[in-house]
């Protein structure tokens, strides 16, 4: 799990910074309009699994799994982006979240059920 | 920029991994089912912006933007997620986009221009 | 299949048109924002679904159906107000798709695939 | 608002039906794929407007207005064939919502806020 520095979420957010400013992209990039963009790569993701079984969406083959593996990058990319224009720190951010559901849903309590499946 | 290593994409996705084993959830984890949650939570993120301008949703009141901090937290933790699932590197799979997108869009010629905008 | 004139989707039009008229919400309704709108329902749907099987999701408990009923309503109530603000007769283009699809997918060919499933 | 017999959701209804038959799709079209489905067309919808601003997207140029006028076309198309798998009917469900959002937001109440828009 050893990582470079450049291969973080912190290195990406800057150099989407880059990306935007040098394009004078910043001014398009509100918060809402960077939640449309990613809920439409969302449900470009959505797509390539719609008429599969679950079986199969475990499953792809290997030109489907390129495809695939540019949606979740092009969703990174966007979220990432919402978060610093927003000034929000994902990690961080997530690891509040796992440390709320993992007090919220006991394993014990919730092993093997999807009933109770909310927060994660 | 300094990351401590729990403070990584690839500490979270075992962080993520050792909840659901312990819940014994994977099995409701088929990438089909987890894009699905995905979108769900990229939603709940678009619902906040619904009706706000782009200017209002840049200048979030503090209780609105920790609901939409969460809503960012959900969708990374269903990110990293199915990018388990389907052993996906999201880093290095947005780097990729990247490279790409720095191409496609040189930025003497977009510059300024949404009506380019597409990779990001 | 006989209907009333008030049971028709031309009826729901005026009625939601008026209906924000009397609001003077008529401003907040740009397609951008009905758009919008309409996906978030969308994924509110969705979420019933989320950890349901297929079959599950063809038998749901009177309690979560009526539910996903409101969900239906709320999807229709937007997209009829997002044709309507665009001026366009939802039928008439749905009748149009179909004859486009009926084409293109000919029964013969296509039977029992799910490959060739993109249309519909 | 006068309308002939094949100008209705319920005409709709028993094309799409048959549509599905005639290619033995309908193992396909559980509920949970359906709202897939439709939601990867309102993504298809929602990205149209992405980096439009409000206004430009009440104001579409003719090709770009064909092209939404399809993805509404294909809500539609999923919406009714959704609300047929589920036996609901949609007009009446939509009634039924604006029955209860007429009550929920008295006109005099709410008049031209945005804070109180939720149902509508």
């Amino acid at each position: 799990m050893k990582q470079s520095e450049n291969d973080t979420l912190g290195f990406l957010k800057h150099r989407l910074r880059k990306f935007a400013r040098d394009r004078d992209w910043d001014q398009f990039h509100s918060p809402k309009n960077l939640s449309l963009a990613l809920i439409a790569e969302a449900a470009e993701l959505v797509e390539h699994f719609q008429w599969l079984t679950e079986e199969q969406s475990a499953q792809l083959p290997a030109d489907k799994l390129a495809e695939v593996e540019e949606e979740l990058a092009d969703i990174l990319v966007y979220l990432t982006r919402a978060a610093n224009k927003l000034d929000i720190d994902l990690i961080q951010a997530a690891k509040r979240k796992l440390d709320i559901n993992e007090k919220k849903y006991p394993a014990e309590r919730v092993r093997g059920s999807s009933k109770t499946i909310h927060g994660l």
